[in-house]
Order: structure tokens, then C-alpha cells, then sequence
């Protein structure tokens, strides 16, 4: 049960620093007979990558995954499945004033005041690259979920700064670089990103993430709700600063009257619970939004201070995400797709022979 | 690892429904040699407990905490600690309705497809009532905290349906029984909740928790952030449905310039990411914020079903809460206290060495 | 995961001291449906209980089982069971020397090294009184498995001293106080324990543990192996300085050849292996043996050294087990109950769709 | 938690099949600072492997580490350490009959019945292969534990089939390829293996491991006890059917006047107990022995079934262990190692305030 392990029953544990020689992750606990091959994770982390277009970070990272164990022939034998990808971008150059310094806004100062180590090294653990293990690890938790339980995880990007979709189209969503559901503002947000890109700064997104197909039952009261775990999956992830399920905050400003959710023989009037009651899934859509901060990483120059205890001022060189919201789309979606494939496996565990009682709210 | 279990080190096992026997907790973990007594409970208990003003539910809980174990002669042995609460409303009665019917916006449904068992003594797993025992636990963790580190966790009302604070003052959030801290505001609440009541209906809230005195360095990157243990605490009470740390969902419209906390040789410029880089602590204020739903128990009809399969009509009859998220005051300092006790002893476990280290912003 | 809790998704938390005011264990995880009432629970506890016979210790412990919660109407809801027996025999009586001395071969310097506090009651912590609670624990995992998987657990006591078994038979076992297999050496074992209580001295034991009816494929490679956890579960038991399965340390000696168990369509030819091969069940029995040693609680003096750091002369006085293995019969049951329930969900939880293939070995 | 992770807080995830591309760890929780160069495997990686002499198996692993994060400048960063060993073994051979049978005394039934896959590549996941990424972890381990307590973990080979040291030199152990404590013997003992091959039997063995240095207090009842612990982590090697802590099995025969260790100013009389009281540390030397069978792997006929579900008669071809207890020695040193770290984690964790406390017997 360590840090670096998320889940309980399919635990995924991570390692590797953005700029070490590896990144990896050891999948424990998934379901033998499955079939994977190595080809199968190149589109979610494509979708995931920096360098997808110009919008993200113009790093290119060709990440080639290669399973280590766990799979025989094609089929997931029940044993640990590694994944390892190699750092292409591993220089072992002189990070200078990096070194000496913690960026404001960043983990460096954290790090140094809790390991007394400091690894510069693109920001070593910290960085978003390690991210990239999450969503080759979720290929096989979604994999599994669709194949037994028709289960289904879409993101998509719900606000960027001020702007928010005047429309709403899932289709819309893959075909931009921006995982917008409006089509129509697509080139608003290209003048958008530009212009933040020449001012050197930053800014916050909204993403939200959706589970189709979730039978009722999953999630287990009190401290292993599935609300619960989706909070801790997705503030785990980079610059997350907020998590809600289904209204979330706008429930500050509801009625009883308005907010619960009906139920009557052919479905729920509504879903701003969110597909979750009681930390149990109701059979609805599965719900989550995450505030997603602007990057500390900008052209503008910041106050902080170095190793040595000396004043000085900050400013982050060379790639630049002026929206790192932006691809934390996929990475959400990985972490609903991990959170939902343990309580599959932990519903079964614990009530494996109730199955579906009636009534059941179609 | 179960799921009535919270916290890595300092783990707290909790059990008991609302109108059973009793309920209880299992503390395991506790440093030796921590003076504590029965009496210390009382005051928290008395700040969670339903019927403190009639502005919550009028229901009378006279909690007595019996410690059972893991303490002898006033101090803690390092063996578990077991804290008995008897539920003096536990009446055999007839549930009637309750008992055949699902309550919109209630775990009943959920509950019902998970474990096909029906518990309709008052709300049995579900219900609020849990949370007495994190609060007594939390007693445990807040007294550590304090004698230990100097820590101090706080919380306050933040906002009730529309209406937020216009001031801001710790002396007075436990001068009223809303939590409230604008002095000026209480006559207003009262009515604000008196004409609730009744309309039958609810409101939501928000509830804020402050921890000062964290020392930087707690938390365990990656699974084990100190925010992302945070969110799935918060998230785990009852009628939660958002967490926010720092700025939260402000971050998402927020410029990088904006956001990020510059470091000086004599503190930060601010602290818009409440505490927490990287999931570590900074030595900042730890901050969070929650949204809880209007309670769904409100004397209004709405559309269900009932475990025959037929369509009925749910009024929720006897105690009612206008704002549950009011009580959620307390528990809520309870969690972030029982997170950060862990992650107290997480950190000396791992990095117990270290220590602080240079240079240490103040 | 406290150390005070057993088990992975059948979890075990016991707490209590011997002689404070209560002991008691929550059982998470067990699945919903079960039938199970206060009443089940006294067989295996007066099998446990010191006081069955004048054989073992003649304390009285009338222990009486309250189900505080997880069970409706006489059946498992899903949520945590928790148990609770009062323990009668507190008495807030002065311990006098035993409170500033270390008894030789006890928990007592250990425990005071660890903690730095020093409960003298009974052994605290460390008595044999917490063993009530695993039995207690158990009997709802004996059902469970008896009724699902028609697995049955038996213990026996396969040596005392220099005395073994001459013959076999498992009627016999539950027709005399000292769990033994040959009807014909029962007088003579009485004897032999009269005769050392009347020496002041102790003897060791051995006690063998058969589980039949367990199908193959329980049992989690490599760190949750089938033997592994076993093996903790069964040195845990106090006194307990030795766990073998199957043949144990006569494989020692023997040649390939001979141990291993060759498969034939109608069965194995042996079961060296004790029903275990690469931590997974084999769909034998499940066999086991454990030593335990002599308690250390005689009435012959024997040196120590007290809280003063003085060297004194130590006799226990008061009640004496002249074997405490004899009762450690039900309490090995007890655990490897709790063993192969745990692994009986685990098991469903990763390989819950293969189920029985072909071939198998009757 | 998962099954192929071990430790709770020094916590090893091991992957990898015999046969596959390649063989690995995780170390998550290990303290930062800690001086380690991928030079440092290599010694009890060589004690461990198979080839070291022609007294084990033949088979030659070039087994080079490579270190792919957690280390920065040749220092531990408190980040998760991923080690790699790339297997050199690897062929797509067509494993023929093995692929279609199944060997008995051998894993290959019962995964067979537990995942509904067969890798008959090597073993698999089944081989003691895994155990090299044990002893790899192991080395860490060992490092931080003689560097901050001065602990040393030695075993020895301490009976083969009948053959017994008569003489005990810790000296003369690492200088033969038995691990043999008695040098006089080793030319018999070559020969008595010799003998074995020739035959192509197999025996079994007794290995016993000793850590020095062990301050009193590591250990956790109940459920985390060093014995129990110490138990599963020696049970979970290939091969071992027994355990014992101090006298183990011989306590069985002995009287408590003969078996406790007085205490006295000066130190214990005795160390029956293996160092371990109530499961806590006593700070004597703790003391273990396992009991090995002999492999199954032999070259004289033995009866099974196939896949088909046909009697067949199975002889293992290729390389073969006359007694694979030989090269327990390293793999039970490492596993006792992983346990005292991660109990050295713990105690600071909870117990970090106490130290020791006096008296203590030195």
C-alpha cells in the first residue's frame, strides 16, 4: 500500500522521473484471459502526449510501450503486467539555475523540504510525464470495463479561462486538438491559446469526464465510496486544484426540491447526483469536473528564492503549455476508468452473488 | 484495507448504524503516551451533534464515548483504541413506508442494488450518523497535532444557499450555531432558515477548513498527495459533492502570473494554492472548501419507486434539516485533522531523518 | 491496514486489553445475506474459552457475544460487523510486583521497550484474551464457507510434550478437553497434566489444522500466497514458535522422489504438499501444523530484572495453563477459517469469470 | 496492496516471468539519502544465482541491474526505485510436452486452475527467478539497516537431506558454495550432491538466518507481528513448507522452565525465542529456519495429467537443482532483510517519540 500504488484490487503502481531513464508501471490484480498487444496504447497516449499540435507543449515524446510481464500470447495471464517506456529525451545536460532554484508555483521547494534531495531533472517525479503510465494503465482497465460491462469514459474540455461551448457534440470532441465539444469555437480557441502564448502566460481549464454503462452497486461505503475515490484519483492529478461530482458546487445554491433526483419506473428524472448516492453508483451516467490551475511555468519572470537562501527571480525557459488543462482531458479519463475498473473487481469480491435485484431503474 | 477503514497509519475503523445497538470506532495507530480522557470528546460531539439549536435537526443525541481499550491510567498504550457511543433512539419501531420505499436523493436505491439487503433503521450505514465517530477520533488526531506540532484545524460556514459572509472573523464562528463568521449576519441566517423550514424545502452550503501550523513536507507524491487524500475525505461525508483546495474552481479563469504563490526570504505573496505543491505542504495555511447538496429528507413530494415496482409518492416525515451542510462544520475538520495526522506519521516513517531543511521560508 | 486488522477484503480488527473493560473486533467485508445470530457464536467460544475443563487455566470467562452492527433481521447487511464481549473478570485490582517487573519469556520488556508505557493488566495487550475475538471472527467464516463452498475446518492436538497420537480418529477429537485424536490415551494425558501442574512447570504442544473441501485456485502468487498468509496467520497465535504445511520439516530429508504428489485422473497419490503447490490450492486438503511453546507463567522462579533495573526473582502466581497449546486448537481453526474466507473473495475478485476448467483433479 | 507487492512501508513490487523479456522491482518508501550504485547488486545477486558453482543448476543469468529511477546522483531521491534485469534467456523455443502437462510438485496445475492460462515459458511467473528481484530489493535494504542500526542478516545452509554441520564458523560459510558452516564437511557434501545428480533425485533442506544488531521494540502486534511477518515473507520462497522462530518445533517437547530466557543485568541467559517476544524484538539476535523440500524438477519418471485430460508420465529434461535449498541461503537473508526495514519504518512511525527506553538489557 504505497504512495506510488493507486487502487486496491487493480493497483497500478508508477515510477520513473520525466527525465530519468524510464518511465513504468507494474498493473497488479487484472483479470487473466484478457487480450492486449503493445499497439493498443498508442492512441490514448497520443492523445495524451505533448507535441500532439502546436496548442500543448511542443516536446515530442515517442512513447513506445513495451510489455515486460503479465502477458502470454496475447492474453493477460493474471500476474503483474509491466510497462515500460524508455525517456527519449534523457540529456544529461547542465541544468544550472534550475537546480539552484525553486520555482514558484511549483513542487521544487516541497520536494526539498521533504526529501532534502533535489532532482532537477524536468522536474523529476513531479512532472505530468508521469501521468503517461496512468493512461497506459487505464487502457486495459477501459478494455476490461467495456468488454464485461459495456462500461464507456469520455472527457472532454468544459472551459478554458472564460470561454465555455455554446454547444454540446461528443463527436465534436475528437476532432479538435482541444477536446471541445463545440466545433464552432475551435478557431476562437486557436486566437485564444496564440495570444496567451505571446504574453508568455498562462491559464486554468475545466474538464469534465463521463462513465456510460456504470451498473448500479459499485462503490462501497464509508471510507472506499466511489465519489471518494474519484476525488482522491483526480486530484491526483497535476495542477488539479478541484473536484466535483455531478452539480458539485452549484449544489451550494439548490433546493432539496430541485437537487434530488426522482425516480420513477422507466429512469431518473435527472442526474445531478451525478450517478452516485451514498458513495454507491445509481446506474446513471457517472459524473466529475476538475479545476485544472494555470501552469507556474510561464515567460513571466516570478520572486522566489535559491539552494542557497538568496533572493531571486524565476523565469521558465523553453517549452511552455500555456493551458496544460488541455491534455489532463485523457489523463481524467484514465483516472475514472482506474477508479471504476477497482470497484468492478471489489463489487464482485464482496457481492459477487446479489447480481442485479429488482426493481432496477433501467 | 477495508472500506470502513480511513488512514494509512493512524486508521480509523468505524461501524454502527443509526438506530442499531451502538455505533464505534477502532483508532489503530495512536502514538504511546498521548494523555487523553473520556470528557475530551464531549466538546466536539456537542459541535457535530443534531439538536445543538433548533436551526438543525431537533433529534436529541446524548453521545457518551466509553473507551474501551488502548488507553490505561489516562494515556495511550500504542495498542488500539475502541470508542463505544450507545444509540439512545434505537426503537424497534415499524419503518413502514420507509422500509418498502427508495427516498429520492437517498443511498436507500443504491444501497438496495448493491447488497440486496434492505436496512431501513433510519438511514442504518448511511446516515450522518456515522460521522459522530470521525469526529470522535479526530479528538484523538487534534490533540497530537496541537501538543506535537502546533497544529490548528478550523472550519467555518462559507456560504448557506445565497448568502455569504460580508466579514470575516474566528472569534465569532463559534459564538453562533451556524458556524457562522460574520457576527452581523446571524439574525439574518436564523430567519433565512426559519422561512426554509417552512417551505419544507433545503439549501446547500459551504463549508471552509483551515489547518495552520502544517509544517512543510507532509504528503506522499504520487498516490498519497496530501490534497488527494484530502479530497477523498472530504468527499466522503455525507451529502458532499465538491472539494476544493486553495483557489479551487477560481483557479480555472485564473492567469499563471495570477496564481502562482511567489516566495520571499520572508513568507509567500500569497497563497492561492492553499498549502499544497505538488501534493506536499508548503508551511502555508492548508485550505480546503466543500459543497454539500440540500439534504434530500424535505417535506416536499417527489416521484420514487418502492421494492414491489411500483411507482410511489415520498414525503420524508419527522426530523428535518433545512441545512445539513451547517452540522458539516466539525466533520469536516475532523477529516482534514485525521489526514493530516497520518500523513504526520507517513512522513516520519519515510523521511523521519531529514528534518527541515535549508533554506526554510517562514 | 492497521496491524490490529487481519485480512485483505475479509477484514478482522480486534481490540482490548484482558483486563479492561472490554474486548471486541469488526469484521469488514463479509458479504451480504448471511445468516448469523448471537447464539452461533458460544460453541466455538466455550472450545476456546480457558475454564472448559480444569485442564487448562481455571479462569471463568462467561463470554457473551453482542452483535452491535451489521447484521438486519438476523442476516448480513454488507456494512461492518462489530462484536463485543464485556470482559467480567476487570477488576481495578493493585498488580503490585507484576507492574514493575518483566516476566521471563512474556511481552512485558518487549511491549515496555516498544512504548514506553506499561499495562500490567492481565498481559494486556498481549494475553491470550484476543484470541476470543478471532475465534468470534471466525465462526462467521466457517459459515460462509461451509454454506458456499462446503469447506470445513478442524483442528486437533497432535502432541503434548513427548506424547503422540497412537491412532486417529476425529470423533474422538471433539469427545475430550484436550482435542485429542486417540480416545484410549486420554486418561494418560490427564495424568501427564496433573502431574505438571503439580511440578509448577509447563509443556509445549503441537496442533494440526485440516481444512477439506477447498477447491483449487485459492491462493495469490507471490506475496499472497495461499501458505504465506497461512503461515502469518497462524504465527500470530500467541506461543506460537513454528507453522509447517504438509509435510514441513520432515521434507527436509526427504528425496524428490518421494514428496512430490503425482495426479492421477482420480486424484492425487499423496498430499506432501499439504494442498498447496506455488501458494495456490491444489483442491486437497489444506493441511497445517504449528509448535507452540510452554507458557512461560509457572510457579518455579526465575530471574529477571524490574522497571528500577533491578535484578529480581519472578513466580507467577495465580491461574495456570500447564499447556497452553491445548486451546490453541480452535484458535488455529479460527485463523485458517479466516485465511481461506479472505482468500475465497480474493479469488472471486481477479478470477471470479474462470471458474472450474478442465481438467480437474477430483 | 497487491499480492506481488511486499512491505508495507518499504514496499517492493516484483514482476516478471522466468522466460519473459525481463524481470523487475519497485521499491516505493525507501528513505532519501541513501548512497547506491547499480554495482552494489551484483555480489548477492551472484550468491543467489543459479551457475554459481556446478552445484546448482547449471543454467548461467548474466543478470546486470539496471537502476531506472528513485536514484539521482547516486543517491536515493525518497522517490519509487525501479530496478530492471533483462533476461538473458529468453527464447521463443517451443516448449512442447511442458506446454501440454502438467509437472507434478510443480505450480503448473494449480495456476492453471486459477487463471485458466498457462505460460509454460520456464515456470513462469512460478520460477524462482522472481526471487532474484527479492534479493535485489534486499541489498537496499541492508544498506540503510547497517548504516542507521548496525544490522547484519547472515544465513546458512544447516542441514541437506541427513547431513548436519558439526562444527558452526561463520567465517567458512561464504567460502564454499553450500553456505556450509563446517569447511571439514564441504568435500563430503560435494560429493553427496554429486551423488544425487547422478541418481537424478533430488533432497531437502534447512536453512537458518540470523540478524544481529536488532534493537528491541520492531514489531507490531497484532496482525504485524515480527514472527508473523518474519513467517509469510520466508514461507512466500519457492519451495519452503516450514518456518520456525528460535527453538521452534522443539519447544513442542520442552518444558517453560527450560525454554524462557531469563533476563539479568547483563543480558538473557538464553535465546530460545529467536529474539521475539509477543511479537516485538527482544534485541537479541532474531533467529529463523525454513525448511525446504526437494524439487520436483527430477529426472526420474513421474505420473500426471495433460491438458487433454490424459494420465501421462512426466520426466523434467534440461538443467537440474540436486537441492534447491543451496540456494535459499541469499533469497531467506533477503526476505528477513525486507522485513526488519520495513519494521524499522514502522516502529519510527508510531513509536518515533519513545527510543529506548530503560532498563535495557544490553
Amino acid at each position: 500500500m504505497s504512495s506510488n500504488s493507486f487502487g486496491k484490487l487493480f493497483t497500478v503502481t508508477t515510477f520513473g522521473e520525466s527525465h530519468g531513464p524510464a518511465i513504468g508501471c507494474v498493473i497488479d490484480g487484472c483479470p487473466p484471459g484478457l487480450a492486449i498487444g503493445a499497439e493498443e496504447f498508442r492512441s490514448d497516449l497520443d492523445r495524451r502526449a505533448t507535441g500532439r499540435s502546436r496548442y500543448t507543449s511542443q516536446r515530442h515524446e515517442a512513447d513506445e510501450v513495451e510489455i515486460l510481464s503479465g502477458v502470454y500470447q496475447g492474453r493477460t495471464t493474471g500476474t503483474p503486467i509491466a510497462l515500460l517506456i524508455r525517456n527519449t529525451d534523457q540529456r544529461s545536460k547542465d541544468y544550472g539555475e534550475i537546480e539552484q532554484t525553486f520555482r514558484p508555483g511549483h513542487a521544487d521547494y516541497t520536494y526539498w523540504q521533504k526529501y532534502g534531495i533535489r532532482d532537477p531533472r524536468g522536474g523529476g517525479r513531479s512532472s505530468a510525464r508521469e501521468t503517461t503510465m496512468r493512461v497506459a494503465a487505464a487502457v486495459v482497465a477501459k478494455k476490461w470495463l467495456a468488454e464485461r460491462h459495456g462500461v464507456r469514459v469520455r472527457g472532454y474540455l468544459a472551459r478554458i479561462g472564460d470561454v465555455v461551448p455554446q454547444a454540446f457534440d461528443w463527436d465534436a470532441v475528437e476532432q479538435n486538438p482541444f477536446f471541445w465539444p463545440d466545433a464552432a469555437q475551435v478557431s476562437a480557441i486557436e486566437d485564444y491559446i496564440n495570444a496567451l502564448r505571446k504574453s508568455g502566460d498562462s491559464v486554468g481549464a475545466r474538464v469534465n469526464v463521463v462513465a456510460d454503462g456504470v451498473p448500479p452497486g459499485w462503490g462501497e461505503p464509508i471510507y472506499g465510496k466511489l465519489d471518494g475515490d474519484l476525488a482522491a484519483a483526480l486530484m491526483s492529478i497535476n495542477a488539479v486544484k478541484g473536484v466535483e461530482i455531478g452539480d458539485g458546487f452549484a449544489a451550494v445554491a439548490q433546493r432539496g426540491s430541485e437537487h434530488r433526483d426522482e425516480m420513477h419506473l422507466d429512469g431518473f428524472t435527472s442526474n445531478h447526483a451525478g450517478g452516485i448516492l451514498g458513495g454507491i453508483s445509481t446506474g446513471q451516467a457517472v459524473v466529475a469536473s476538475i479545476a485544472l490551475k494555470p501552469t507556474s511555468s510561464i515567460l513571466i519572470p516570478g520572486h522566489s528564492v535559491n539552494l542557497a537562501g538568496e533572493p531571486v527571480e524565476v523565469v521558465t525557459k523553453g517549452r511552455h503549455d500555456p493551458c496544460v488543462g488541455i491534455r489532463a482531458t485523457p489523463i481524467a479519463e484514465a483516472m475514472m476508468a482506474l477508479v471504476l475498473m477497482d470497484h468492478a473487481l471489489r463489487h464482485r469480491a464482496q457481492c459477487g452473488d446479489v447480481g442485479a435485484v429488482a426493481p432496477r431503474i433501467p
